[in-house]
């Protein structure tokens, strides 16, 4: 059935409508670089508007995708005609409570900015994904946001205190509070955390802050094997220093960066760590000189802290230069975000060595090595197809062993398209089942971003998706 | 319609069922002080007996009532004929992960002991309920408790990673992750936190911890005005000090304890707070100087810090003695644990002390200053009637008033059946209408927990519970 166009925009006015080709191609894609088009894209003013668009497309059954800025890993976003409602004009901060330490956005505010505004008021709203100078509030909510900093801080489900939401049948609900602690009924606001766009659309998200730390300091150790950097890891932990990152480059990686950089990266080495602390001033001398002493003890060839700014972005460079030096290996790469408890590190690494020898891949590995997030980049030409099969046969692999580990097959990416044939593989058909039944509760029609998360589609995997 | 006692007594045998009213008076009431008796009381021994049990409830079409040890306040699990399966027996500490700092404990656990035994370990599992020597790691979670360490903690809802649940259809299920990050499919695992029994039954639990704090502090702050008070808590924490605790007592505890214990309490400061940090050895003093100088600043006239654990007892001494101090004031109360933004406390206080007025009531506020927590215990004879009335029509004024102040009405109580006439006020009838329809989804035949939540019921503010 054709969109009731006349109708949609009636709601939105005809300058926040888009229903050219050339328009709807900008909306057409995410991060996983699937593509396909809407129908049309509409952009609300406020949750009143967003309100009637989906009861429109109740009545008139038509699909809504709700959308940040599309800068998802796994096509959550990704339309298949129907109505694209684009969250870009609620983008306003409304309050930053620096007594209470919350705040109040609407869902278009990037995260990037948010955090921003916050640090000038001396607070840290902490979830900082990468994609973080672009992407949205809404997007990290509705995906639950990770990144490297949550070792020490956790994610976004941690810091959501409230949501307002319009629900799939277009009722405007409130969840959530204000304060730490609220007990009134289900926790709607952590069920719609991560929901992926499913359950309903944000309009509007009280966080809590924290009063940003005082300073930070930086280390590198170079460890000549992996299960020592492991240990090392979680040797520091249990000395009580909690650094804010903590953030492994497997060897595949090193050699990547080092042939892209040349700045001498120990190409022998098997694991190189990237440790930040950050609080108060007098605690971090102490704990670098801790922490270089735990990584030497466990078999850290070499440490070295920065004492500048300057050596503290030298320290960053090769983690920073991962993604160009990886795009010259090959011109594509499947990024998954498997996650392990931190003592698997090393079972987990040496075994994607073993997948990457078996179906003759480069498969890089680095990632948040305190919570034991790594993003296992299998690389590939996508245009030679015997390559993308092996690199799928490799992916289904990696799942089933870091299922084996106790791990899950997605920390902080999510599901969407491009995992939905492997969710029963983890959760289990009764879990998977119980999650349809709430789906099916609150969207009866099935109109809120459909055909994600639960149902199997294998055509991101075979690189098929349109 | 009886229950089905022989094929009850096959699931569990006959060792560990209760038919005797005598026994099933045990497992009739809580801490709300309501009482109400079951048909039967079974023990299971594991997951699987208790999805027989569950199996039977959905053919025979009866009722069942999940307990831990009955120490909730507002008659979460309190029966109503049906049958009452007790937790008790699952009570084995499965796992403590020193690597991975997390646990795996069974539901009948009880809080207290876990915590000693992480401890043993140097890990801390921060959620500390009053009732943590008693109360279960199960109803801990079912009730998302929290406690006074909330404020630099969280609540237990911030430790739960992952669940082994029987759904009211009698499914295992298994949610969640062992580790910081997982997004895999709807966040099944704080939906069940907080769902009071009503949407399954744990058998599992997976929790983080965290590395024990080196050490502690305490001290307390005497202030003439409450507003001032209430600035100084905000100050400390723009401060960049996070408080493990910020205790507030006011006037009227101030009184009931000074005329309980004569220990020379300054009756007429508004307020008093206690207050403690933990963390770094070498970061406490400074810290404890800083809360002083900001207490003074604000208003207070005087502070007091403990220089031994002598002193430290001394100053808990007060807050300890609440209790029983407010006994000897009357022989019953109505604890209600509002929560408000915690710039708010004044004003709440202050419209407290105007309803203790108009409806001539002894109404006594302390609790939890650092999240807006005040425990606002509303002093009354059960058997006076008249008196009765005048505290369920303050109880209901105070709830409106929260609301009012962005606050909520139940910041770690929760419903339960005391507290089911307001949940709407707070959720909004399509907020309510969406937990229902997930209640609904997960359990088709209402047998998990009935008559809880979403069936407002006046007994308990009426007094006439049965």
């Amino acid at each position: 059935m054709p969109l009731p166009i006349s109708q949609i925009r009636a709601v939105v006015g005809s300058d926040h409508l888009l229903t050219e080709p050339e328009e709807l191609h900008c909306y057409s894609f995410d991060a996983s670089k699937m593509s396909s088009a809407p129908e049309a894209v509409a952009f609300p003013a406020d949750a009143s508007q967003v309100s009637a668009l989906v009861k429109l497309a109740n009545s008139h059954r038509f699909a809504v995708y709700p959308r940040g800025s599309g800068s998802g890993m796994v096509g959550a976003c990704l339309p298949r005609g129907g109505l694209v409602i684009a969250m870009n004009r609620l983008n306003r901060i409304v309050e930053i409570d620096t007594d209470n330490m919350t705040a109040t956005v609407e869902p278009g505010v990037v995260t990037g900015n948010f955090q921003k505004e916050a640090a000038k008021l001396g607070l840290l709203y902490p979830p900082d994904p990468a994609s973080l100078p672009f992407s949205t509030m809404g997007g990290n909510i509705a995906m639950c946001a990770g990144g490297p900093r949550a070792v020490k801080y956790g994610v976004t489900r941690d810091y959501v205190l409230g949501l307002e939401v319009v629900l799939p049948t277009a009722e405007i609900i409130r969840t959530g509070v204000r304060t730490m602690k609220g007990v009134v009924g289900y926790d709607l606001t952590r069920l719609m955390t991560g929901s992926e766009g499913t359950l309903g659309i944000f309009t509007r998200i009280i966080v809590r802050l924290i009063p940003a730390p005082e300073s930070v300091r930086t280390l590198t150790a170079v460890f000549p094997k992996i299960d020592d950097a492991a240990v090392a890891v979680s040797e520091i932990l249990k000395n009580r220093i909690i650094p804010s990152t903590m953030e492994l480059l497997d060897q595949a990686t090193i050699g990547a960066v080092e042939n892209y950089l040349h700045m001498g990266l120990p190409v022998d080495a098997e694991a190189i760590i990237l440790i930040e602390v950050d609080g108060p001033e007098i605690l971090l001398d102490s704990q670098v000189e801790k922490i270089e002493l735990v990584c030497r003890r466990c078999g850290a060839a070499r440490t070295e802290a920065a004492r500048s700014a300057a050596e503290r972005d030298r320290l960053w460079r090769a983690r920073r230069s991962i993604s160009p030096a990886l795009s010259r290996i090959k011109s594509g790469k499947m990024n998954e975000d498997v996650t392990v408890p931190r003592s698997r590190i090393p079972a987990l690494i040496r075994a994607i060595r073993g997948l990457a020898e078996k179906h003759d891949l480069v498969i890089v590995c680095f990632g948040h090595a305190g919570d034991g997030n790594i993003h296992t980049n299998i690389m590939l030409d996508r245009k030679i197809e015997d390559e993308r099969k092996r690199a799928a046969m490799a992916v289904e692999e990696l799942f089933s062993i870091v299922l084996d580990l106790g791990g899950t097959i997605s920390g902080e990416h999510g599901i969407g398209i491009a995992k939905s044939p492997f969710i029963e593989q983890e959760v289990g058909a009764a879990g998977l089942d119980a999650m349809r039944r709430i789906k099916e509760a609150l969207d009866p029609l099935n109109i809120m971003n459909p055909g994600k998360m639960f149902v199997p589609d294998r055509s991101f995997l075979e690189g098929s998706f349109a």
